[in-house]
């Protein structure tokens, strides 16, 4: 296809109900739109902010979710492991393993990632430029795996901003992979003081726009039908009646650069 | 005209023949594409890193120049001033007063374009958020003047390098007065140990087409038949030849998005 | 003197006995601890984020404050220029002229003041590195002026903070100048919804004592009886009567270094 | 002791003659100024830039390596580990355990770190606030570990620089717990072209003083006798020769403070 290709989905795998209800109405519009499309959902969160945060329902019943997704519609699904012993364990419930953007350096991690054979995708750390993921693609191309995805999800700005900048994109396709902008959590707005990361959900658009503009081969949003109700990350998810709008507008960009 | 609007031109204005001939080809370009054209030069230049800097070629000189490119095609212009007294000086020769990126938040300034009645095209500081431009436009409406616009022209990220936030378009549209991307200047890399600001000009497009994507009012882009024998900034002008190629990509993304 | 010299004063001038009361108090310390005392004041505020907020109590009645503070006490005194026309005036009253962050980079305003043959104080730019000031000192210098201090006030930090980079005294100590840390404005939280600027006091000693501890030749402080009451930057004074607490630690970290 | 502390040794433990000479020669100069001493060495790399820098001579020689270091000399050590497993090995070999910066988010490392009732050395992120790691302390106190270091190493400032924000060392120690300024990460220069992290070894003294003069708790260095020979982080490690010298620089700052 020479459209982009999206990855979505909820940011945490709440229940089975949910995720199949979710990636049905998300096929409805990427079927309609001819985009190939990557149920993404996470079956642990390692890394909120406090210790009291919602760090998921139980890995296998979560990995068992994504699996059911996957076999029910025929789509391929992502989620992020955080340690290396997870990579063989996750790999057998999921076509692509996601590095965290906070472990993008973790050379064990991308290693163990590498070799379940899976499609890798590596977020950019917030503090790593554009250039320096060369050295991600390296480590997962040494290690026998040409599968690579690098996504961007913005950059460190002041304590409690983050800036995406969209010359990353093409610097990242340099390396010849697809190259993702994450809509989500490049609105983050770290190191509140609740402990609650906050987010501009409004801007999502602007976001996803850019992106496609100057060439994204895909985009990452995490949606839910209640964003206010999620469990976790409520504050920058798409709520889902909103998805199709939104692509409509993404798909019309793209065929007026192609 | 739903068409996005063009600032463009050479960085300092060298000589009169060659801001014709410039100002003549664009005219081709933005006459093919219907798109509202203003012609940029600056008569002098402020803030060179350098003592020893080119700082042009007289402002007399280069303020008549400026008025008879206007004269000769019909088109509105526009140059830089830099203390107040320049104001009333430079509106007797152009149509919109540009207020550098440095010297936004310089009151007497902007009160002294506001009064001349001409359209005041405010660059936003390299420092300041989208959201503080607010006061900037209120000074100048306080001062008498609804002709406004905003420019962008990145933000300070580290020594060495600016980004451009995308957020800011939307954010500075929010105060009802149209917005420019600066593609030219967002591009620089500041604080150079030559004392002259390097540049990466193969990234214009990336800019540009984002800035479309998002909804910019307008494009601003310096451009010279020959960047690199310009007298100043030439590390990031466009090639006069390229601009057709730029535009045509740039005007199906806009179709795109109305 | 081996010890560092201080730069202190209120803000903006708001009157004389006022500027009159506040340098006594301050002379009384700088002479208990053997410290080089130049007084300091704005006799205008060029620069406010806000077109209503003060902007100083006249011109010529300020700047003759200015003049009777340093004739009163044998004392020099500072204040800032935003455009070239006022370095001549400013020049008759006070001793040294000192160049605001922004303006940092406008040449003529450089050159105005140097050619005074008061001393020039240039405040390095939240967006410009320590190594970018080695031009502007070659501006000063190559207008005949060798009296040039150098002041540091902090870098962009995302849209609404300042980091002070303690590497940039040294650097600058390089270029053979002294160097002052401006504690006062460093704090400062730009870009604040209100349009009025904020600030961190509780944190002047910490940023002072590093400043001192790293070979800082004079520390810059502003400071009030009653820094709420103040008519501008109230956000971020020291309340004078902790200043004699402050210099006591600042002089005993001077003796550990020498 | 009312002096400061120090953390120091090589980057990665590369052989036991090696450890052993450093950690005597670092012994004569902390008992001679009376600073308690932690031996620090990494058992291993894990977040290397590139797959083909240096990692480790193996795990088990190297902490093996770790704790004669510890038993020859009675003293305490400190190693990094890197995913949640480790932290129990290390545990049997080292009195401190160290969560590195890129990691310090990773909610079950914590936990496992804590949970050895060993003393854990929280690192804080390079794009974490100071206000943020409250919530690191929280996630090891919760788990029932009260002995809790905390160490800055610098903020994300563009692609290729690091900032201290001094600020940090109060606004962490208003947790109740020992902060410690890492006086050699935080002057890495990052995201180089080559992937090999570069640095300015020349002003580890202006990190080093300031932090303690504004009331750090511990320093932490490393150290080499040959940087340039060392097989990572060459970079930025102090020559062992030098530092004696500095220890006596800040010994005489901290009695100024006190």
């Amino acid at each position: 296809s020479s459209n982009f290709f999206l990855m979505a989905g909820p940011c945490a795998i709440e229940g089975e109900d949910m995720a199949l209800r979710i990636a049905e109405r998300i096929i409805q519009i990427t079927d309609k739109y001819n985009i190939p499309y990557i149920f993404k959902g996470s079956y642990r969160k390692a890394n909120r902010s406090r210790i009291d945060s919602f760090s998921g329902i139980g890995d296998e019943k979560a990995l068992k979710i994504l699996r059911k997704v996957g076999e029910t519609f025929n789509i391929p699904t992502v989620t992020d492991i955080h340690e290396s012993h997870e990579a063989s364990i996750a790999a057998e419930f999921v076509d692509v393993l996601q590095i965290p953007a906070f472990l993008c350096r973790q050379t064990n991690l991308l290693i163990a990632a590498a070799e379940t054979g899976k499609v890798v995708n590596v977020k950019k750390g917030q503090f790593l430029s554009a250039e320096s993921m060369r050295f991600a693609v390296d480590k997962v191309k040494e290690s026998g795996n040409d599968q690579i995805i690098l996504t961007d999800r913005g950059n460190t700005f002041g304590y409690q901003d983050l800036i995406v900048d969209f010359r990353s994109i093409p610097q990242m396709q340099s390396f010849n992979v697809p190259v993702v902008m994450d809509c989500t959590h490049s609105l983050q707005q770290p190191n509140q003081a609740t402990g609650v990361t906050g987010g501009k959900p409004q801007l999502i658009e602007t976001i996803a726009k850019a992106a496609i503009a100057v060439g994204a081969d895909g985009i990452f949003i995490e949606t839910h039908p209640e964003p206010a109700m999620a469990k976790s990350d409520g504050a920058n998810m798409l709520q889902l009646d909103l998805l199709e709008g939104l692509i409509d507008k993404l798909v019309r960009i793209r065929s007026a650069i192609l």
